[in-house]
């Protein structure tokens, strides 16, 4: 069993990733990663996503970033996003489209290209069953 | 058969679905509309792509607006994006959660809350068949 | 014992803070609620985060919108921020102030007004323990 | 016969015309490329319009992008606009340019120097002539 | 003979023409004005623009406002460019799509429903025939 | 006697000085050139600008751009602003600061950093003389 | 002897200049204000700062809010600049005229149209004559 | 004793920082510096102003620069924030984060990186005790 899956979509947001992935390891949680579009291979999404049995899942994605809130429709299990910088704005584009999510269907938005927060994000929640 | 299909993420884009609705029908254009939410209602919203028989999608949304990203990436027709104007920066937050679509799923992005644009750019496209 | 806090910097945003309550009322969640400024009285936000017994908080603010950074800073619990919309840019000061923590403080950041989501996504990660 | 125009207002913006084209030529859609700014060259730019038999028009331009709404104000055929990304802001000049249009003047904008988008928008509104 | 040329985009805009006209009245300027679309009229605005006498053009636009820059491609006369004020970020689109201009082509750009200084900076160029 | 005279805020506006220059130059217009910072020396300004014989101002600046504005104040002459880039926003500061002018005190913004635009301006203006 | 001159660009920002009068009143701090353009009246201005005697400057401003950096740039005493709100983003521009001063000429901004903290850091700054 | 204490958030910053020192060296101003994160060490913070006998702070801060306000809520003495740039439009995440403060708790911010205009203001302040 898997704490964390880490989740992106596209092979260039790697190093966010990486950094998740050593944040988590330095606190001794589980993982698993896969690079897979919501826009490009929604089916695929839905099947990782059913059949995973992480506790929360960490969604980086740039543009009109739509992973971490396709995520988010697709599970009950909390869903934390981190938006990629871009040309525009700087990631304002992504920012927004990951944080300004409608009515029902929460994701938990962290800084542009912060991967270290949203693991330590992941690390407080996994807590919880603990205390 | 219907020409469009006109899908909205909220009944409180009715004013919207409306006005792309007349244009529609002034130029003697056929529709069917249908209020589902991509994040709240993924699996009816893929079903009824799915079935439709219509040319063109025209999608309404605002906030995050995922609705016509997700409905691209489930059809191989020409999606049309509007973006619903709200309280941050006046619906920057939509527009660029239409526009900045990753490579590989294409929406034609029109104005903020400009449904007439969207009817008149549908048009455009369906008159190519008869020319 | 409550399971969330949910924390405002003003007595403005009680609209806001209702709005949570009442998304957790009906998810059988219990709460209590708070308004104290992070800026304002720094000591009393200290003893309270302190002597609380809550799983989660809910920060709720606008501005430059330090609660739910000062409140991360001072807890291991997950600490969920809700910006709330003003005259300049309809909220960005709030939304950026949230969102943009450095790293090693997470917040996990709802969209702009958006009460309603930060109650869900404190009902996701409460769920954690039942399953 | 083309089945595109892919117009540019400056020679700056050759490699992401080159990009458009890339992906036609995979589609097997055939186009041809034309440097002609609406500002500078107006004449040019009407009498090259009113002359083209190609069914889309990809109208590529930074700053205030001013050629896909000309374009478009010229011709009863489907227009895209791509905008190009420059100093101020990243490219929201030239975004908020092409895709905020009066009534009554459709413009298909995609994303920030996203011409591969551009091209498969294109793909996808000539493909419904065949189905 | 008119001094003054005051050109404006559509009827809506009609509050900041009247103001610009009250401005060079006080002064002692003439002036005349038509609504004529750059987008929706181009052929009325190119025939309008070579048949007009004025010395200095007033063009009044808002959202992706190509008029002031369509007039300037026209004219050798000087053109000033007031941008509307609307629901995207109080009118940046407009702002933006008139300022940032491409080299050649040169707009003198005054503030978002600015018609006040529009009317005094063209007193300004017109006193210099004078001095 | 100079045509044109070309002020600046810092010496590190200098290239786009020297670019406003070429273009006079090319079109066989006269000018002169100061850095004279509306903050750091405004008796210097002031002086200078009683004293210049110019027929149009070229004020060229960066950040809270206050002298396009400032030269305005003290002539009654036609002024035009040339915004600098800079990190914020890419420029984004300059631009409001010199176009959002109160009511009263006009200046003719160009976009960021086209000095190309401000010369030909100039000419323009210039040019009505001899019509 | 006055401790506080409060400045004003215009009469329409009468609202906040009474609010800073309020906490000045409060704190027995004593205040003088007057309503003097920077741009429409530069001699009156530089008039009255040579001759006022107070410790402190507070410059409220909108738009291309050049008050407090005008005030800064003529006295070596601490100037304090309230931006005020307008159309354009909600007084962005207002915001970035007055913080983004160059090199040399400090302006102490606080937040748009918050009449309140300009007081309240004037009273610190007077504070520490007496600690 | 020290006139000025130079407080920053991350090491990261030092350049401004050292510019601060700099100019308040020039001026015959003493300062002392630390690196304390109001985010991740409140409770040296806390200690740390309660302990220095400085007369101003200055609190360089980026992103969502909480260290300027966290400052202004412990003490009593003139705070002065200065914002520092990053990817997310240049820095203006930091730069509202400092500038809207609530009202109660005043912080005067200076301009985007802008250490030496922070230490000139800290030298105005801190003169008025010498007139």
């Amino acid at each position: 069993m898997t704490d964390v899956s880490i989740l992106s979509g596209s092979a260039s947001d790697a190093s966010i990733v990486q950094r998740v992935a050593e944040v988590l390891n330095e606190h001794g949680v589980t993982w698993e990663t896969r690079v897979i579009s919501a826009h490009r291979d929604p089916a695929a999404l839905d099947d990782y996503i059913q059949r995973s049995d992480c506790k929360v899942f960490i969604a980086v994605a740039g543009l009109s970033a739509a992973l971490p809130g396709v995520v988010a429709s697709r599970t009950k299990r909390p869903v934390i996003g981190v938006p990629v910088s871009g040309k525009l704005m700087g990631g304002l584009d992504a920012l927004l489209s990951i944080v300004q999510m409608p009515k029902g269907v929460p994701v938990a938005c962290v800084g542009v290209d912060n991967g270290e927060n949203a693991a330590l994000l992941a690390i407080r929640i996994l807590s919880l069953d603990k205390e």
